[in-house]
């Protein structure tokens, strides 16, 4: 079981503004691929249709920005399971800046996510308990790892 | 003096991901374009230099969302004023469907801006007042707008 | 029958970067949002199943870039049909900025769409003749109005 | 001297649109990000004030699409030197799929950049001739490298 992964990202030209800093959007942008790339990480896909075709719709996204971030500055995206409910996922992700001095966190976001199932016919999305198979490889991470 | 704004906007085909809804990023991009549209709406622009080179950070984001959307929907967005504070503003800001059956609310967001003043020699963004230009403008919206 | 459609666009602070111009991605994304205009002027939508499910994959795309845009530049853009082949379509797109003197032309793409049915089993891609339900609504513009 | 250089990208889910691929957008992204990770492995930034304050607007820009790519695909971005003039450059940038079989070409692109000056009076961009000491380490590639 799990609870955390670590990607890095670089800020590229396009995700710049007329601030010359990075725009807020791409903060979200990185949460959703560190939330991928966990579930790689654990052998999974976020888009997979075994044991059933599934979805994991957002319902709930937000971020603290503390610190402009700009063009070519490398990015730490910590993502942790904060909470883990039967229907729903709850992720604490931390944004710290790799280059220059000091290491700081530069922003901290939140993403909850739902387990659905889609009906073909109606287009419907319905919550659904987390399969057995993924709930099995993630763990809720430990107050201390949350920095709580 | 205004405390309230609305845009609308459709959902075009790349505001669309492989889920066949509107990705969740796209509402923060809206939120922001309903800011800039309100300071329009105000004979200003969220890009001023007058009285003084002034910057709009954003501190804070978040999004629920309760109904997803699709390829060519239209979207009324909402942006009212929830709080008028010395240094900052903070918004909420209602996403409705226009069309199909009911008018639902689909989405509801907050946005948390500080007014800032950039130093031209280090960069660094300092929060300032907001200028009285601007900010007797500005109102807080009374709760019952708020639907609160 | 028609051979034109145009929309217009405000540059919005997202489509910016941090030279202060808007990034050149964005005139693609609008040259497909005046398509997918172009197919509700005539009463589809770009996202059919009638007479049958049909995509548009882009073949080509290109653009020759003469003036920059700015922060709350108005922008028209201006798309006609050079090209009605059998199982394709190619697109002229003429973006003019609005606002401003002169009222000059801002740059030049070309869009070539193909006509594709998509097999639900394999999710291969066939490049398949225009329906007449479609065909018989689209034509090639005139030499003149291509302005060659 | 150098002429070519190669960067990675996964097809994120952001990337996709309703048809289930990646949206054509991207490919031009990945380009622009391959253009600058080349000048960053000369020891360069495309970001520079040295020897003076330069910018690389992008003056052509052009895609053939020959293969569709989904979510979580691996691309190899490879870009060439196509063309080196006294105040431009011209990219040929081949998009690989390396997941899959057979590994296969999906597009092909051409970018041309100008290198230009601001004025930083009036905002205004004139091209100027690349500096020696970027030039001297920038080479056209062989036409046996360009694959023509």
């Amino acid at each position: 079981m799990a609870y955390e992964y670590t990607i890095v990202r670089e800020v590229e030209w396009r995700h710049t503004d007329m601030a010359g800093i990075m725009h807020f959007s791409n903060f979200f942008y990185f949460m959703e691929a560190a939330e991928h790339a966990f579930f790689r990480s654990l052998g999974m896909s976020i888009d997979t249709i075994d044991p059933e075709p599934l979805g994991w719709p957002r319902v709930h996204a937000a971020c603290d920005f503390s610190y402009p971030l700009r063009f070519e500055d490398s990015i730490e995206v910590h993502l942790l399971v904060r909470e883990k409910r039967q229907k729903s996922l709850v992720y604490t992700i931390v944004f710290r800046k790799l280059n220059g001095e000091p290491r700081r966190e530069v922003a901290r976001g939140t993403l909850a996510v739902a387990c659905v199932k889609r009906d073909s016919a109606t287009g419907k999305l319905t919550a659904v308990p987390i399969p057995k198979v993924i709930a099995d490889k993630i763990d809720a991470a430990p107050a201390e790892a949350l920095g709580t």
